[in-house]
């Protein structure tokens, strides 16, 4: 039988707080030994880790959960499997996800884990049927929808909007993407079944946006904040929704900067709705939307869009490319001894 | 019989838009004769003018209405009784309201007005049985008040504040208003049951807020909009709701400044909801409105608080003033020959 505390174990520490943009050197990789766990702690060896845009605003401050400082093993969202157990809830075998951190093994007290059933494949676990998936998913729940209605998804091509967008497409709705290239732009048109997309890096954003929704926005599903969430509030129609997933365009740098003009004048004129929330909120509802997003799946309505980086060290490039808008689709790291 | 045509009609016009805070130069009162009606036209003589910060952000553009401009009669919402009719719908003697403007008659197509009756004296017909009650009374339905939740009000000695502060009473919340002058404050509490007030103009209102809301807010009825709606932003509780009513903070200058820091940031990930309405919205449940707003005042669980001036030529005054914070509860002005 495997010793597994002669097991060295490699962990991802942040070894600075960025001040403007996160870089590699603010962290570091260190080698432990496992320790021994504790009653109700679980050994995990982390399969599969998810980069998030969230992780960089962990590092700003206490978001809905606390900060992460420098000499902390590295947050993030992680898909697993038991090797060691003192919990009377898990057995070895167990696949679990949770915050397991960016390291290959990870000890857990049983109580921030939530086990989990592999239905179809890992990787598919972690795309749309992982947490990003049904972020999109709960998300659009929360717009109400309605056939014919101009949807309009910010970060398209990132792992939430693309499902987003995909998700709207089912339901009848125009779906329009914003993304930062015009390799994702036609990605996202010719793969994924988008009606338009807008590349925010050219010239006249307003005026792109003003010619591919002349009907105007009825809902935005915004991952980015900043000046884009700014204009695309001067083009939403009256009683329109905004659901608000992310602020992507806010995290990468020292602190926020000014908000939006337009709040809340903007909001009481048009009479918007705006909404915030978090997956995790929506986990009593969590089944339902898995078995619906598999069928979409299953019937071809959704292609997911995977982008696999294999090994821990490559975990903090993995980052820095999804804040500079290098992925298409979910972006993850595979771990392998 | 009166020989209406023969009648002067005083107007006040907008000379110039202010390009700043608004001053009585921006004005002209000029006399006029009373042109003759066209079919589908009445000629209502007015009684009070409504005194709204509303009517100063409709000189900075467009709003829910059409902006108004140098050479405009200035808008205002107005009741008045009809004195003259070619309309099918209106005879002489009718309760009517409506954009009558600020002059001493109005002839308004019959589209654009609404019949009215008075159950009660016409000032309480403008004050908590009108526009503003009305507000204050939708408002508060769209924010789904639970009992024993902490409602935070901007504005609070405001039309709409006041009587927003007394319906969250009534429904068993903890009500904090927010106003500028420590007399204020000693009236919101003192006359209105307020269970504290926080003088936005002392040293610190964010410690203040903090103080009187450890439990840190569950509903904010927004009035003002700008720093103060950033400064509650940060004091929400997860899952909030911010009802946005109007942004008067932000009427009374060139152009709106920065928006609020923490917009969409905080609203993810307190999962904040905003709501923006206008009154006008509801027309169809106004009487609902009115009779429960009746029965309140009724029981003295609502006392009105009402700023009544007289004189037409002392509107640009009395809306000047309003944006200074002069008034207590609603102002209007009564109209004498």
């Amino acid at each position: 039988m495997l010793d597994i505390n002669s097991q060295i174990n490699k962990q991802i520490y942040l070894k600075s707080s960025p001040k403007d943009k996160l870089t590699k050197e603010n962290f570091e990789l260190k080698e432990s030994k496992i320790n021994h766990l504790d009653n109700n702690q679980v050994l995990v060896e982390v399969i599969y880790i998810s980069i998030d845009a969230a992780n960089r605003a962990w590092m700003q401050g206490r978001t809905y959960r606390s900060q992460i400082l420098p000499g902390d093993v590295m947050g993030g969202y992680a898909l697993g499997k038991v090797i060691d157990s003192k919990s009377n809830k898990y057995k070895v075998g167990d696949y679990v996800e949770g915050d397991l951190g960016w390291q290959n093994y990870s000890i857990v007290n049983e109580a921030e884990l939530i086990k989990t059933s592999i239905k179809s494949s890992e990787n598919l676990h972690m795309s749309v049927l992982g947490i990003t998936g049904k972020t999109a998913y709960f998300g659009l729940e929360l717009a109400e929808l309605k056939k014919g209605e101009t949807v309009l998804i910010s970060a398209a091509a990132g792992a939430v909007g693309n499902v987003a967008g995909q998700i709207a497409k089912i339901q009848g709705c125009k779906v329009i993407g914003i993304t930062g290239s015009d390799d994702k732009a036609k990605w996202l048109i010719d793969e994924l079944g988008f009606d338009g997309v807008i590349n925010y890096k050219n010239d006249n954003f307003v005026k792109d946006l003003r010619a591919i929704c002349p009907e105007k926005i009825d809902v935005y599903f915004d991952n980015v904040g900043g000046p884009i969430f700014e204009s695309v509030l001067f083009a939403m129609n009256n009683f329109g929704r905004i659901i608000c997933c992310g602020a992507v365009s806010q995290y990468d740098q020292a602190a926020p900067q000014n908000g939006p003009r337009g709040v809340p004048g903007l909001i009481v004129t048009k009479r918007l709705s705006l909404k915030g929330f978090i997956v995790m909120d929506f986990e009593d509802k969590k089944h339902e939307a898995e078995k619906q997003l598999m069928e979409w799946i299953d019937n071809k309505q959704i292609k997911p869009a995977e982008d696999i980086i294999i090994g821990l060290e490559n975990t903090p490039s993995a980052l820095i490319g999804l804040l500079n808008g290098e992925n298409k689709g979910k972006r993850m790291v595979k771990l392998i001894k």
